[in-house]
């Protein structure tokens, strides 16, 4: 009997499906470098349809996703980006936009929420011609949902007064949108709607949508065109790609209606693991796919420990803190695997708590 | 009816094959960025172990395989790297090295056959202790085969020599091997052999090969490790890529095998044409599955307006000069398809001369 | 008659004295690019020894010596700096560090008295073997007296346990010492002692000393030969510096004696404003020889406003935010300088007051 | 009694005169960062007069003015230049276009003159419109005089032709001109003329002209706000250099008119050399003040040797190459100097052949 393991480290896990895999191999292809792989020129077409925005282009992976719109925005020596502090940008992405890029980060506090105060961000703007020790500033970089602030979500209201300041001070805005469809679902608003003052979006295929490999960018055509150039530098410009955007395609069918789904699943286990004693979710801000749990001193354990004892149950996640886990759900979970996953943390708890007398 | 196309325009323009496409709907996959893919890590070993070297890495691309592979060899600032003044890393990769890297690229002529002078390399060679002025030295390139000089082969000879100054002078070797399996196949040497004095070998899955996506990068454990890291950087760090792995390992078992006959098929190819009055092919320079065509003045025409006529009859191939065509043979090209371009080649030039009145 | 001007824009407005001047004239000069100017290399030993470290580079500015003394300690792609987000470095030397040098900047929070919080510091140390997706902490940044928190000192025991810190996790520190001297006045230790655990420091000429041009950095052997290189590769390597270097020297001799009365002028003058109405100074942070002014709304006027009218009263003053005021003592302002300058501030604030009607 | 020294390395080594000295010493100053020193702003303007550009701009080294000129017409990520692969900014500069700036250099043969075939220039123009992997072409180098040729002259009517292409293509066009008087002098061409066709010229203030440090940088005004801007990045941006521009205003003075004679000592030290056995100098190829020396093997010595053996002579020059020498003369090198020169390379060769028994 195979062990039944419940894989909650995060939504990038997911396997492709027997549709994904049945349009894999089906797929017509061309090589997208000479010229438009036509299945990825679907890909790309559908994808800018449904953000609202010129045309599209898909990439390998949601940091070349960041990394080239920070870098297209910012084509100038001396560009300087604001960017929450928190944000995957900033944290998760290697240094990428100043490694590769020479792109000077100005962080502004990301509040509890994702958000940052906008006097803040206005504050951080520098003009050049005040000072000639400044950079300047070109982008104002969002980020929704924000992963490192358990999944919750920007709204309209928000990102279209961030949009009004990038408008009045001649700056675009990107929004880092790996999970923006998490974040329109959750608030019921269209998508294109909610990234309507962007200049520039990016997608990920492989997180909430469970397509295997990619993310699409999206924008007006002449920032796609610059786009498509700085993907071939980066090494991000692949032949017969239609394979994969087949897979994309799928996904965006089957499996974006199913992401409501998987928001319920985060709520019923967040509630589930409130009520453990020793765990602590703030299910206020479960918003979306993310939980962060709290794990109180009174638990007895530490996240180390429980990460591992759970492991052994079958059940995978991610620590992120001394004493925090990070729990993603998707839609290869079910209601039974997040009962089991319960199930498995209140022995894992539990039995911490009996060993230690408690 | 299908008009008869024959793409001869790269061999990156191939259709993954039946078994490919059945292999891809059913690799073991899994996220390749938390952990290893399956699929992935068995291509990486077996590639690792093809080209005698200890690990390998997968990576979207040959731009990004190179791209990669300098820049871990060339990690501090004030790097130079000695390359072919025609190679493709200088010619055809948008300056990466030096716009993303900072790597200050000196080039050393090309002969007619890919080679460099070996004095000319140890003469450029600059070490900083000598002046306050000078980049290091950190790397030296070598294309094998040279892709802007007719596909031709560097041999073992002159590779190891060239590995015998880079350990003489404490530098690297680093082989763009895109087309390395044609030159181990023309020049029947074993591919380990070949690229056994290089510290880094870049070679392509979707060229010759015929792989759908992908090269993959070859060398130590530790110059592979820090590729991964990079590849993570430049964004080539994708999820579950067991799908384009698994291609490549039917590409490795089908089509290597079928290298030998490319060539053949050029050679065919090459012959023909020159038998053609006004085209002229330096048949001995055809090594393996590359082609330049030259047109003579008095064939009438021009490579442009050959090319444009040859498409109309349905064959495909690249301009490269006023008076210069690029022709690449692969798997997917028949002796039959070879005969078909001859009698186009043969009406397109013969029709300009009858129009001109020759 | 001449207007009288009294200049606390900056301590970098003072003009050479005569004794500056006259050792300008009679200096003993080289080619510090083929060879060691001797009085370059004089001033730079001079400062070596004083600093308690190794050897000495002179650079042309402020800006170049912490460009370099960053860009020497990362020298690697990937590198990360933890520096306060506050500090000249990263609002003030136009994010040159990334522009330039690809290095990515992690700011930590400055507190008022412009320390960072250890324990935030630490947290920010990222280690690349955690996560792939991180960049590598190689530096840790202090600034001492620190310019935008109103010219604080650290003190041995903060910068000690700094240094224990990068000494714990391999990572160097440097400290941006441009007013360093003001700091060992004030706190009334000997520069080298204060200055013990940094791996480099720079420190400028041309603000409390008064030369008028220049800036040392200090370090050790091997750390300073890849500075001089770096200098060389930015520009900074210059010819019959010696010029320069003499100034310096004398006024390494004659000025930062004067540096504890500059420090007594800003007490003077601090003191007197916040006596007038509607003018507020945080005296007990007035360590040094800078002063913030804050403008009360009671004032009835704005930053903008008094710079301007004390502007017309031969008071030269810079404005850094709107109802801020920033005011810089130097060994060419008297103490009847900074009555004449108080009482023009007077004046200036009751004109506006009795515009008012107030 | 002091040895006498005769020091031909460079026209970098002249010391300042009592007339600098004096210059120097009653300076009018300012901070040159705050607002522009009045020296300095003399300088520029002067410079920029000289050479019909509309700005000027003084910067510590010929290395900077090179670096910011071939930056700000470069300023987008992508750029490409085409120079000569034996230019001072290809293999003097440490590689700084590329390491501090990431712009990839394009080489194109130097000729011995100096020159590059224009039609090869042209083809390595690249316009990324045709291929998605090209850089961008945005700048072309000239060096006048050519300082790795033997200090020869472009003139007027090249320099014009590359300036219409520059135009045709919409490129800029960058003259290393740190010799440029030189070439002026030498072909009898007013300077202003001599550039007429260059967005950009730098120039150098302590080469011929013999002013301690520094160089200029002359161009249209806007290009000159962007250098200014880019010199504070690169830590340029200096404070009280009246100091050291009041020297290089009695440079133009005093010194300019002495380049004739630099070039009349040239010549006479290049036919006396060539009178010895063993030594041989291109004389025709010696059109401004740098000769270089062909040790031939009949010479019996070397030229590591020759060097060694004139240094105890008091003569110092610099050996590029086996059996080559460099020797370079300026104001401060007397005709009587030339004299003493020849007879201690007579001596020096005879003294080897003797040894020998030649």
């Amino acid at each position: 009997m195979v062990k039944r393991i419940v894989d909650l480290r995060s939504d990038t896990v997911t396997k492709p499906t027997e549709t994904m895999r049945a349009a894999m191999e089906g797929a017509e292809v061309g090589d997208d470098v000479l010229e438009h792989d036509p299945t990825a020129f679907h890909l790309e077409s559908e994808m800018a349809k449904i953000m609202g925005k010129e045309a599209g282009l898909f990439v390998p992976s949601g940091t070349m996703a960041n990394l080239i719109s920070v870098l297209v925005h910012c084509e100038s020596r001396g560009s300087e980006v604001i960017l929450g502090h928190n944000s995957h940008i900033h944290i998760y992405e290697n240094g990428g936009i100043s490694t590769l890029g020479g792109v000077h980060p100005r962080t502004v506090k990301n509040n509890d929420d994702g958000t940052m105060d906008i006097d803040l961000i206005e504050a951080a703007i520098r003009d050049p011609k005040e000072e000639i020790v400044f950079p300047t500033t070109r982008l104002i970089c969002l980020e929704n949902t924000h992963c490192n602030h358990g999944g919750r979500c920007l709204s309209v209201e928000y990102t279209d007064r961030v949009g009004q300041i990038t408008k009045k001070h001649g700056l675009k805005l990107h929004i880092d949108g790996a999970r923006i469809f998490n974040a329109s679902v959750a608030l019921g608003v269209p998508v294109d709607r909610l990234v309507q003052a962007a200049d520039s979006v990016s997608v990920c295929l492989s997180k909430g949508l469970g397509a295997p490999v990619g993310s699409v960018i999206v924008g007006s055509n002449s920032f796609i065109a610059k786009a498509r150039r700085l993907r071939k530098t980066l090494g991000g410009g692949m032949r017969q790609i239609g394979i994969l955007c087949a897979a994309a395609l799928v996904a965006l069918q089957e499996n974006l209606p199913k992401l409501e789904s998987d928001h319920k699943k985060a709520r019923l286990l967040a509630d589930g693991l409130n009520k453990i004693q020793g765990l602590r979710v703030c299910t206020s801000s479960v918003e979306t796919n993310i939980i962060y749990v709290e794990i109180e001193e009174s638990s007895g354990t530490t996240a180390i420990k429980l990460c591992k004892d759970l492991e052994e149950y079958g059940i995978l996640l991610k620590q992120t803190g001394l004493s925090r886990l990070r729990v993603v759900l998707h839609h290869q979970i079910s209601e039974s695997d997040v009962q089991f996953a319960l199930s498995c943390f209140q022995k894992a708890v539990n039995g911490v708590q009996n060993e230690n007398g408690n």
